[in-house]
């Protein structure tokens, strides 16, 4: 698989994006409001981050910032078969929280993985 | 620049490197001993995860998983020119960790912002 992105939760996606444009000399190559979320991608040589506003009070990324304060969020690894992402995670006793693979930002196929299973990370497999 | 690495902060680097290994579908390519860390390192697709164990209880990976327990740690982004990615951070009044870069995991050369001027990121900039 390749590291496709690392998932960023944040107040303010807009203007983290254009600071990180700043920092990281990179362009954001997809904004879309999804999920009751803004939500901004920025390229970084064919990986990404994906920066995370909730738009109102409910949602995981809301409740993620109430509980720990912007950060990183996740981590999302591409696969062009993300049911058998999802399969290999099953026979490795790796708990998944998306029992199918759902739609997910940019059009994206995603399902994401039990951090209690993965080393305390949010693992996302996601299929462009 | 370009998204290198996420740095994972684990307490057995061997048992998840093997874990992310057979989920993910990646190899291995280095592994050491490092400022009192085992560090390993896993590509996917031109980018790594490297993980992270405290070797002893002192360090910022020790303290790390006493304050959050396992989990991602940092991002790290590829430069040519780790000087200069400082000075941009510097102009953009974000306050670095690292006053100059200094030799890290794998002999690379790294330094690192502070999170709270990056959105509660720890970013580091990487020059192989």
């Amino acid at each position: 698989m390749r590291l496709d992105h690392a998932g960023i939760a944040t107040d303010d996606a807009a203007e983290l994006a254009a600071l990180y444009a700043d920092l990281l000399d990179c362009e954001i190559v997809h904004e879309e409001e999804f999920d009751g979320m803004a939500v901004v991608f920025l390229e970084l040589g064919g990986s990404y981050l994906e920066l995370l506003e909730p738009l109102g009070d409910e949602g995981t990324i809301a409740g993620y910032l109430d509980r720990n304060g912007p950060g990183i969020h996740h981590l999302a690894f591409a696969t062009d078969d993300i049911e058998g992402a999802l399969d290999r995670a099953r026979d490795l006793g790796i708990e998944s929280i998306d029992d199918e693979p759902r739609p997910g930002a940019w059009g994206h196929e995603v399902a994401f993985l039990h951090p209690r299973d993965t080393g305390g990370v949010l693992v996302e497999f996601v299929e462009h």
